[in-house]
């Protein structure tokens, strides 16, 4: 039987395999996780792929009924009706792959040319003595002066410990400079790292950057503990306001939350937490402000104030983070109450301050930022989307974790569905809940005003109606979509298509104006444009309008370790 | 009778006195305190005055064995054989009033024009609205723009509390600025202050300054608290290097002292301490490096490294100095590990740097420092002399206050002295203490090895001889002056002079080159030349080589407050 070799990217993966297997068969069989929910039967659309090179079987009627005419000419597929009758070069677009495998890959997507702002000199000092009596910074400044021309500062703490740091290593030394300021003396071998957070209301992302190669070495991500306190920005503030010590209490949980999550990860690379010499932090204004300590009593109340706009520097320890000893945080600006950092960090990792169309960018959270650049200008606004497609306030909705549903479909009147991992359903995560309320408008379970009927899969239970989709068994309940769960998710799509209409209006523009929508972060990677077009969350636009930007927050985190005051950019 | 007219400078006090009365009844008369040990007999020679204008009564042989014809000829008379046969003007030298007094006098002389670094600007801002919503810090940046056009950074502290501030104060403000940076936000009617500190060994100065007028409004004088830690620095650097526990110990002693008195310096103003926007603070290495919590371990050893030589601005809160919330502590340069940051204020304050002749500077206390400047070209070294001089070690030694035998003399083989305040000796200062061991030394008490000799007065107590200066009775011991006093005198004594003799030594100098030596710090204005001459501890150079520095340290710290990094000139 003849064979052929396939190239799989991004992932640079080959195989060999007998002519005729179909290419889901081939990723599989190389330990790609290629989406799918009907296991190939050509009733699902999601094993979605696009030829590079090479010939493939022909297009088949089935593949027609899932990608229009102007895809199938760009080279889109599907995986399971495309077989291998030649050599030839794939490409899985992120959308098509597992979340989890998807997470795996922007690792190595995000790697950027090292010029990191922070930088970090090797000094090979003389002792001093009679003849050459010197104190010990000015020792380490006349050296540091050769790499270095304008005059350093030094600060209070290092100054503290340079006497002994110098000599227990024995006058070689790596001295780390932020900014004309010494921040930093560390063992000539210790590789300086740089820590990007995203601290989103409901989620913070942790990125490990090793600072010397631009690459993330590990990242983490966790639920906010500040969700204990309340699941939205204004209960937080209102606790907050409430008494000093329980603002206290909200700052000091995410700071001990990412210590811990900071000390886990350089527990796994073998290095100390004092080889983090830079900090980069975005949230909406309200987690900024709650990070920092400052008031948020102003910010509640019309005109909703910001104790301040602009990008700030803070030394981590006055914030209490483990880190080279005068490492600072650097804060990306806001831009008013309820656009904050988060935002600015999308509006730079997407160039959207420099694109000359109009094009529409969604940063989709519990907070969704919604920025429309008409010609380079920008104008952008916060919606509060609630935390339900983070899996919040939706009965089995769960984070994107091993068993979530990722993927539903109603076809020939039977549920299918794809696991995170492809084990047995836990949960319900964001892009899955979409796909429900999608398939279940369309399939007539709801009606255009989202109440449920009854009819198949559909039953009562404490006088709600609920959807059942997986039956459970003795230990583990049923999981169902509940008439109140529906509710939620049409508050949190409703807020974001009233947020890009207002944004239109503003202009005197409509839907059929825009020339491009991204959809950024973590979350815009995962969902389905089509299902999320379905339930009229995103306007009805030709696929090719949208784009998903690829984990733009790390990006521009990552960004800004390397970049000094790129925020001046966003300036008014 | 007939009265004339006596102006005394520099108290500016006007008398109408009967003709022939002394000069010496007149200013007692008008409640000047000027010295007299032999009560008007003409025999202490202490009473020395300057003619300024007018003629008086012809000089006397009495005033020719006190006085010089040099000096005789520059107008200085005894104001105890000087009558009154006209109107005239007559100028009391800072060494002819008694202590207390002298101490009362030096505020009045060391006002000066005031321009300090720390500037203050009264702001007005429009409160935000929806039209105008700015945050908080970008509205008050922009309405300091307009008084202050370089870039703005604010102290993170202040961030914290700008938003409520602003509401309390009903958006009228006062923003401290600090070199660029927003240091404090004190209300409309709040006087900024600015806090000099001399942090000697054994005593510990304070002047608290208006910084709008340049007034000094209170001073005040303790012990260092540190000296229960040992006497001399390096029994206190022993104790740091011991523990670190110790070494904190030290720092906090010092702090909670100094927050003590100023603290009752803003209670007895009725101001808050968080109207003090800025301190300046000098010491020597030593002191400079224990206040602060740097290491001083390797300053123990030769070559006797310091960790920092350049002058440093640290936050008054980061040392637990009350203050305005972010006000700076500024702290002079080094010049090695045993010539501090108190040298570089006695060579600014008295100029020595612009200096074309040949000068010694002394600054005597428990280290005293001396520099020579050879035409502008300066040399300094430290000697320990130890603690004596301000009365510690000494067996009935005081520090200069009520009570205290200020002045010493042996004539006609009777024991006469005189106390501050006038009243019954309690002890002996430090002027008092070189009186008497030259008065010892010149009436053969002591010989010229120090060795006392059994004579009247003298007696044995516990095998020790000791010389008697007053009886006390049932309540109060006699007050005495031992042979083991003598030899702690000839320890500092014979540091200071060999301290002068190595300066000359290197430049291959005789004491005869000299044009001109100061006796700087509060201690010199006290110290009687002559007895000085008499112990060998100053070189026996002519009256008019010898020049006191009217309170240099607080001169230098004063324009400290005022001049933003004037130490720069000093800069090797």
């Amino acid at each position: 039987m003849k064979k052929y070799q396939v190239l799989f990217e991004p992932m640079g993966l080959t195989g060999e395999f007998p002519e005729n297997t179909s290419i889901l068969d081939c990723a599989h069989k190389l330990g790609i996780n290629l989406v799918t929910v009907c296991s190939g039967r050509g009733t699902c659309g999601k094993c979605l792929i696009k030829l590079i090179k090479g010939p493939v079987s022909e297009v088949n009627e089935t593949e027609k009924t899932h990608i229009n005419p102007e895809e199938l000419a760009q080279g889109f597929r599907l995986a399971c009706k495309t077989n291998l009758i030649a050599n030839c070069q794939i490409e899985i677009p992120a959308i098509s792959l597992s979340t989890l495998q998807r997470a795996q890959i922007e690792g190595q997507e995000i790697t950027i040319v090292s010029e990191p702002k922070v930088k970090t000199y090797q000094l090979h000092l003389t002792p001093p003595s009679f003849s050459a009596h010197q104190a010990d910074l000015e020792r380490l400044q006349t050296a540091l002066s050769r790499h270095y021309q304008t005059e350093i500062t030094t600060d209070f703490e290092i100054l503290k410990q340079i006497s002994s740091t110098l000599r227990e290593n024995h006058w070689s030394i790596q001295a780390v400079i932020n900014n004309s300021e010494l921040i930093g003396l560390l063992s000539p071998a210790v590789r300086p790292l740089g820590l990007a957070v995203d601290l989103g209301t409901t989620k913070i992302a942790l990125y490990l950057v090793d600072l010397i190669s631009g690459q993330t070495l590990q990242s983490q991500g966790l639920i906010n503990p500040q969700t204990t306190y309340g699941a939205d920005i204004v209960s937080r503030m209102t606790t907050a306001i409430h008494s000093q010590e329980d603002a206290q209490k909200l700052r000091e949980v995410v700071i001990d939350a990412l210590n811990t999550s900071m000390t886990e990860m350089c527990r796994s690379l073998q290095v100390e937490p004092d080889s983090i010499v830079d900090f980069v932090v975005v949230g909406n204004t309200a987690m900024h402000h709650l990070f920092l300590g400052l008031p948020v009593k102003q910010l509640c109340k019309a005109p909703f104030t910001p104790a301040v706009d602009s990008s700030l520097d803070v030394k981590a320890r006055e914030l209490g983070l483990n880190s080279a000893t005068g490492a600072y945080v650097h804060l990306l600006p806001n831009i008013a109450g309820y656009v904050g950092a988060d935002h600015v960090a999308m509006i730079l990792s997407t160039g959207l301050h420099r694109k000359q169309d109009i094009t529409l960018a969604l940063d989709i959270g519990t907070n969704t930022e919604i920025c429309l650049s008409h010609r380079g200008s920008l104008s952008s606004l916060s919606c509060a989307s609630g935390p339900a497609f983070e899996g919040a306030h939706i009965k089995h909705g769960m984070r994107v974790t091993q068993g979530a549903i990722e993927h539903f479909l109603i076809a020939d009147n039977r549920i299918e569905y794809q696991t995170i991992g492809n084990g047995t359903a836990v949960g319900i995560c964001g892009s899955g809940i979409i796909d429900i309320v999608a398939q279940l408008y369309l399939h007539g379970v709801i009606d255009r005003h989202g109440r449920m009927h009854r009819q198949a899969y559909v039953r009562e239970k404490e006088g709600v109606l609920e959807f059942v989709i997986a039956s459970g068994n003795g230990d583990r309940p049923d999981i169902t979509f509940t008439q109140k769960d529906v509710r939620e998710i049409q508050l949190a799509k409703g807020a974001i298509r009233a947020g890009i209409e207002v944004l239109l209006k503003t202009y005197n523009l409509t839907v059929k104006d825009v020339d491009e929508v991204i959809i950024a972060g973590a979350f815009g990677t995962y969902i389905d444009v089509s299902s999320a077009i379905s339930i009229g969350m995103l306007p009805a636009l030709p696929w090719s309008v949208f784009v998903r930007s690829v984990m733009p927050p790390a990006w521009a985190l990552k960004w800004h370790l390397f970049l000094l005051d790129s925020a001046v950019l966003l300036r008014r």
